[in-house]
């Protein structure tokens, strides 16, 4: 069902399956069925994984209340994956079907919300400091989801654009996951803090290793084509800094992204230049960068099987390929 | 900037417009010009309405606790209207362009997103007991829309079917709306129960009256074309009731709303065939009973200026003519 990571969490995990599975049941089965789509693609529920780690490195041992907020994140995190699909329009992700693709417009834009207000549900519970940390988080996500299709098509983004976007659409989610792990482990304020700028730092680190696989991946292990965020008219940290090293590159490129509907070849050209460059290692050391920072806001963790994880995790998401 | 009704909650009125402001900050200005556009459109505030009179006239005081839940309440309302447009391919609301119009199908969906995730942040500070009345309402509202969508074009629905969808859409949420003032105010589970009642009976008669208003309304004053619904391929009670009454009246809406893009002759067509039907009086009339249905419950009440209030709404949603 799912291709998640394990780390001495595999019983929180499964209950995290268990959890995503009860939380979307409907009246409506269409409501069911459009959110197990997406749930049972088989993410790497990094955002649970984080959640549980952080909570229980620092000593956290209630289980089923970490796995609810944790299957919170989760259930947020599918929610946008199915809005995400409507807006860029896409037919395929992990290999299957988006949602928007097999369940038309009309039920991907209420099963995304059916998916947000299930997560609510959850996260409703927890107290006001929770609350603000996920609601936060979520409104960031909107953000990097506004600031990321204003600069569809266009090329002007800088890498500090592009790092504020990531920030938003992928790590602030993680960071909030670490944070409220720390959090109801009844960690101190620096210990949340810190443990949240783990999160951001191994979230952008998790989004630059996506970004060079959408160059570099194996379609049978990432259940991608290559190529898709230049078609979708995104440049990302490779094509940024291909376009950055070599100004016949960068003029290929821009007209790529330029172009609603890009020809293969165009495509299959600019991924061989970006892949020709040096872009894909340069993007990868600063993913390394990002690693290494996120490691280095550890040192609050004393020594445990969950705070090893935690390292483990920075190593997984920076060697995964798929 | 809004047509609210007052019914004594003036202050308390004003205070969920000032936090509506309040909470569309975002540091990207599309999402709060967005979610202002529909915000500011002028909704009657229905929502807010009848969840700050309960708590009122069960004599709760802390008028800015109310008033966050009642925003909450609003925002959820705005989410799905945003989102709604969308998928009816609606051009204006009110009178305005729809956000989907003015904004395009990306930021409208993330718009929508981003007042949910406002709302949660609102409501998600409240005990569990509120925030399961809340969650559930907005999953029951997902459903609605569902059920909507499915019968959307077809021609089998029955009355109990709409019924069935008009509660989930907007009975649900005023129902939340009542319970949740009566909650906040300390009332006892069996009045609780009561209020949800009304609001449920209430918010039925709302949209029988606004089902009726697609057939009579003044477009000066609801800002709304004749025949939408038929337009858009929905059948509700007035146009079912004139079906039931005479076959040919039938066929003929029959094959309106079985056509994607219907001209607007035949629109006009159906519209007056419902006009001279008798069915805009009946619909009124089974308004009337849900009226006094609403009214029936509100025997657990004290008398005091909010109860009176809650009577005078329910006047009030059956005689509105916008």
């Amino acid at each position: 069902m799912t291709s998640a990571w394990d780390f001495g969490i595999r019983k929180e995990l499964d209950m995290v399956e268990q959890k995503l599975h009860e939380m979307v049941k409907s009246q409506e089965q269409v409501l069911t069925d459009a959110s197990l789509h997406v749930i049972d693609a088989g993410g790497k529920r990094l955002r649970p994984t984080v959640t549980i780690l952080s909570y229980k490195a620092l000593g956290g041992t209630e289980s089923q209340k970490i796995v609810d907020i944790a299957t919170g994140f989760e259930l947020i995190h599918s929610a946008t994956l199915v809005h995400d699909d409507i807006n860029d329009g896409g037919l395929t992700r992990r290999g299957k079907e988006t949602v928007f693709k097999k369940y038309g417009l009309h039920d991907a834009v209420v099963a995304g919300d059916f998916l947000f207000v299930k997560a609510f549900e959850l996260g409703g519970t927890f107290d006001k400091n929770v609350v603000e940390t996920v609601a936060n988080a979520c409104a960031k996500l909107a953000e990097g989801e506004v600031l990321q299709n204003r600069f569809r098509h266009r090329k002007d983004l800088t890498i500090d654009d592009y790092i504020r976007i990531m920030e938003r659409k992928t790590a602030y989610p993680i960071r909030a996951g670490a944070m409220v792990g720390a959090y109801l482990a009844n960690a101190s304020a620096d210990t949340v803090e810190s443990m949240g700028s783990y999160g951001l730092d191994l979230g952008i680190a998790f989004q630059i290793i996506d970004d060079v696989l959408d160059f570099t991946g194996d379609q049978k292990k990432t259940g991608k084509q290559i190529g898709v965020d230049l078609r979708e008219g995104h440049l990302t940290l490779p094509s940024l800094l291909a376009m950055k090293d070599s100004p016949s590159t960068g003029k290929a490129i821009m007209n790529l992204i330029s172009d609603d509907e890009p020809k293969q070849a165009s495509i299959d050209e600019c991924v061989e230049l970006v892949l020709k460059s040096g872009a894909i290692q340069k993007a990868k050391g600063m993913a390394e960068y990002y690693g290494m920072e996120a490691l280095g806001h550890l040192g609050c963790l004393q020594k445990n099987e969950y705070s090893q994880s935690l390292r483990d995790l920075v190593k997984k998401v920076l060697e995964r390929d798929s």
